[in-house]
């Protein structure tokens, strides 16, 4: 850890660091039948049995409901937490007025702020939980996000039924919905239910992980106007927060062990190594995008790759942590990317903005 | 003050009392005609020119964005910053993926962490903001909330054109904006842009203002399905979050001088009387409803009164902080009221649940 002392600082234009890491207990996730058939098949906790992805839902966005509210159960089954154990959620999705998470969360009854990012809400919700367990103000709280492809069509682009053909730039929706279950380092072992926290990485690997520091992210506008193009949308707001967070903890991309993108695509990365580049900045050897790991973009037919707020809090779930854990990794900057856009925004002839919130996540030695 | 010490604590079940207040610098408020046509006309900054209140753009959406960029230009003006001299947004409205936010903020280029909580969302600001300056994360934040009435009837139920009839439980959504400049009490006086800020309650009134703790509010469902009758929706959200931030912070109905909710209306405030009372809680000679204040209810034909995002941050800014600044009241506790829906989730038979979040603001002497 570079900050032995416990205060958290701000630092530069948008970053945090904060004086002890806030440690991610555990995590859930759960996924579509696509998601599960591409490279990371059999790392998720849970996969639809049902070809359509209705998870038991009779509407698209009953079934992403039933998405997060299945990756708060297991988050809290892995870890053995109560929901009483955790203080707040910090959720969101892609649908209007957040109603996967509404109505996913409802049963829960525990204290939530709705949070709207676009597709870079998984990197929001970790921002925000990780503020309010720095500050002391929760022992633990669980940050959310989820998608559907399905749920996501409808909104955004066109009914399936329609049968649409749509272009080789364009990402394909990642179903899936991932959970994290963050704590205070100063947290007693005990819950408010009594009973002991596990931790999930610490049992499985002897290793545990933590949210160092934050970049809150700014809205970047290049004047994109295709709804299908967004990883030429999103490029510029991730290339902001990268090159902030960089300049903001004093770092260079070598202190990082890789870089990680939330739905850029295989366009959008070509377009932020070249903003990057104007800065002098080179990630190209050690970046990664969750959309471009999630398929196999040629065999299963994705075109530029998997996106939605569920791409890059699966990803994050089944596939960096326990890397970070396994000792693979030591830090590395997580930068969910969002575009942000509706039907209407869209209709009326409005450009696509992006925005990125920036995490960084280390594996603890001795801690 | 109750509590001296510069340590923030986690009370009970979700609130946060702070060590120092948390200073609210100033604010600035926007709304259309008819809101200036109502008890409260005359408090506003800034008042629509045109009747339909476009306020100089050919789309309703682009009028809402149009509000909140007024706002936060208020709200620089009044207190002297400057944009880099705030660090984030906290910011959110009615419409779909937030869009009268991002396309109303894009210029700015502030660092946004934006927010969903239908019309409990100026509460939610108000909360998440006020959690990061009292944990020394900024040095300044602006939480922004807007509605616009042209725009959330075609989000939620029927085009104007359509010229529907409205139950007499309806509410009538508030056309306007408000933003909140808050500021760490130990911030120094000169700001990132070298000027210093001003505070426009002590300049006004010798007094300032600052919010002394929060209280997180949860999603609560009693199986109201009428997307109509939101006062009833929301009460029950309002009930537990009012008598949450009592027990947690040990308080009595009369520790407060008013209690104010976001936009139950008067059909909603009656059913929150009633849940209270089945909690031996009498509010009844202390509460005011942000939507009875904003409009004449009989003259103006608004039914139950008004609602919306921008209802509770209007009244707050241009009612209840000048009058907190003057005297008239010591501490108040804020409660803006959410209903949890969208046209899809009413359409497919969806409950509509209530969300509220609650903020403790006092006058400060001799801060």
């Amino acid at each position: 850890m570079e900050n032995n002392t416990a205060k958290n600082s701000a630092l530069g234009t948008s970053s945090i660091s904060y004086g002890r890491p806030v440690l991610i207990m555990g995590s859930g996730s759960i996924v579509g039948q696509m998601e599960d058939e591409g490279p990371l098949s059999g790392s998720f906790d849970k996969v639809s049995d049902d070809k359509n992805d209705m998870f038991g839902a009779d509407s698209w966005e009953k079934a992403e409901s039933a998405l997060q509210k299945e990756a708060v159960a297991i988050t809290l089954s892995k870890t053995g937490a109560e929901t009483r154990d955790i203080r707040y959620i910090y959720a969101g999705d892609l649908l209007g007025q957040n109603i996967a998470s509404s109505f996913g969360l409802v049963d829960y009854q525990i204290p939530l702020f709705g949070l709207y990012g676009a597709c870079s809400t998984c990197g929001e919700s970790l921002c925000l939980g990780s503020m309010c367990i720095a500050a002391g103000y929760a022992d633990r709280v669980i940050s959310l996000t989820s998608s559907h492809f399905a749920s996501a069509q409808k909104e955004f682009r066109y009914p399936l039924e329609y049968g649409g053909q749509r272009p080789l730039y364009a990402s394909w929706t990642v179903t899936g919905s991932a959970g994290f279950l963050l704590q205070n380092i100063n947290a007693s072992g005990k819950s408010v239910s009594g009973r002991p926290i596990k931790n999930e990485y610490e049992g499985k690997y002897q290793k545990k992980i933590g949210i160092t520091g934050i970049t809150g992210g700014r809205i970047e506008d290049f004047g994109i106007k295709d709804s299908f193009n967004m990883g030429c949308a999103m490029a510029p707001a991730a290339a902001w927060t990268i090159a902030t967070n960089l300049k903001d903890f004093g770092r260079k991309p070598q202190d990082y062990d890789a870089i990680f993108t939330g739905d850029l695509g295989s366009v959008g990365q070509e377009a932020l190594f070249k903003l990057l580049q104007q800065e002098s900045i080179d990630i190209s050897d050690r970046h990664y995008d969750c959309g471009m790991i999630i398929y196999d973009a040629e065999k299963q037919d994705v075109h530029a790759g998997g996106s939605g707020c569920g791409c890059s809090a699966v990803v994050l779930s089944a596939h960096i942590l326990p890397k970070l854990a396994m000792g693979d990794w030591k830090r590395i900057l997580f930068v969910p990317t969002g575009a942000l856009l509706n039907k209407t925004s869209f209709n009326e002839g409005q450009n696509v903005p992006g925005i990125a919130h920036g995490v960084v996540i280390e594996a603890l030695d001795g801690e």
